[in-house]
């Protein structure tokens, strides 16, 4: 069961978090589930803020990237019912919220990424897009959105 | 019939904007329809610059966003011959040019989100990520790409 | 045979790229392919860096377009066994890594999209989003992440 795993690596998957605006936060189309962008929240509460490479460092930005992830799982968890359903992690995009200089994504987008490979193992080995942004929703350090296939 | 609603909201559907280089405005796939990036553009001009947070307001971009996501609506009309046709809008993507410490992205990203909840009910409810980025072609305010189930 | 436009047009097929961190380059969905975000690295060295519109130019920017898309191809090819069952290229989303002011992200992304029309005739026929971004992984002046069908 995928949320055992979850809780034995000592995480929480989130309540899915309330969309910021008109929008819904995940939607099945064929065997395949999109997430709306996710950020580092937890019960409506941002856990960081500001811009990786400045406000914060490539380690807070890492596990703010993990918390994205949760979130993306929990949402699809509120669409398809369980998370056992999903039969690989097809894709993130990963928008890091950077100072200037700032080159690291992929060591912070690497926060959801390994995450997802503990959880899953193979089914949660996906293809990824990681870049910089000059800024973000509520000053957040990380969107992340998610494709899986079920 | 969707482009009645759209006259009866008060909005129009733009001509099919041109590429503004070497790609096509919107693709079909299986039953998904993936649009290229929109601009707020009418007939070939822009309708709105700069950066949301100094040179236009949110409301502006607001309206910008509404734009962009009827010129999507109009390119898919390009493909699929008939907005009727139009099954689920599935995902926006919303990169939206941001001055420095403007946050409030979703707001603006709204604009397309809400035209499109009015447009098509519950048909119109959509996945989004909304990001804020520092330059967009052409100085134009917002970019947004759609994908929609047909 | 694909690879061998490919050598015609003057170009090479770069060595699939490794990924940066903890994810895979390309990924098969039912008929469908996604590729990671892939820089304008060959043997993994980067080929261009820096931001377009100051450190390089739009033509090095092009350039160094055509590589990220031929490091897609590669990636694809990586999955699939040959760039032959590709049907149809659909999609690109192009980041440019931009200056200031610099609002030229299209012709820079025509980099990628003229050469893959020139590979792939209609079947390269694409769509395609163009945005600045501030920064990139290792100051990379682009990044490129392609969906084909097969």
């Amino acid at each position: 069961m995928i949320e055992d795993k979850i809780k034995e690596l000592g995480y929480e998957l989130p309540e899915a978090p309330k969309p910021l605006a008109a929008y819904i936060p995940a939607l099945k189309v064929n065997d395949l589930v999109f997430t709306a962008g996710q950020l580092p929240s937890i019960n409506g509460e941002l856990k960081f803020r500001g811009k990786v490479g400045a406000e914060i460092g490539i380690e807070e930005g890492a596990k703010a990237a993990e918390i994205c992830a949760l979130n993306c799982l929990s949402v699809i968890k509120s669409v398809v019912g369980s998370l056992d359903k999903i039969e690989q992690v097809v894709k993130l995009t990963v928008f890091v919220n950077s100072a200037d200089y700032f080159i690291d994504q992929p060591k912070v987008a690497n926060g959801a990424s390994e995450l997802l490979s503990k959880i899953f193992g193979n089914k949660g080995k996906h293809v990824r897009s990681a870049v910089g942004v000059n800024e973000l929703p509520l000053n957040a350090p990380i969107e992340i959105e998610m494709v899986v296939r079920i």
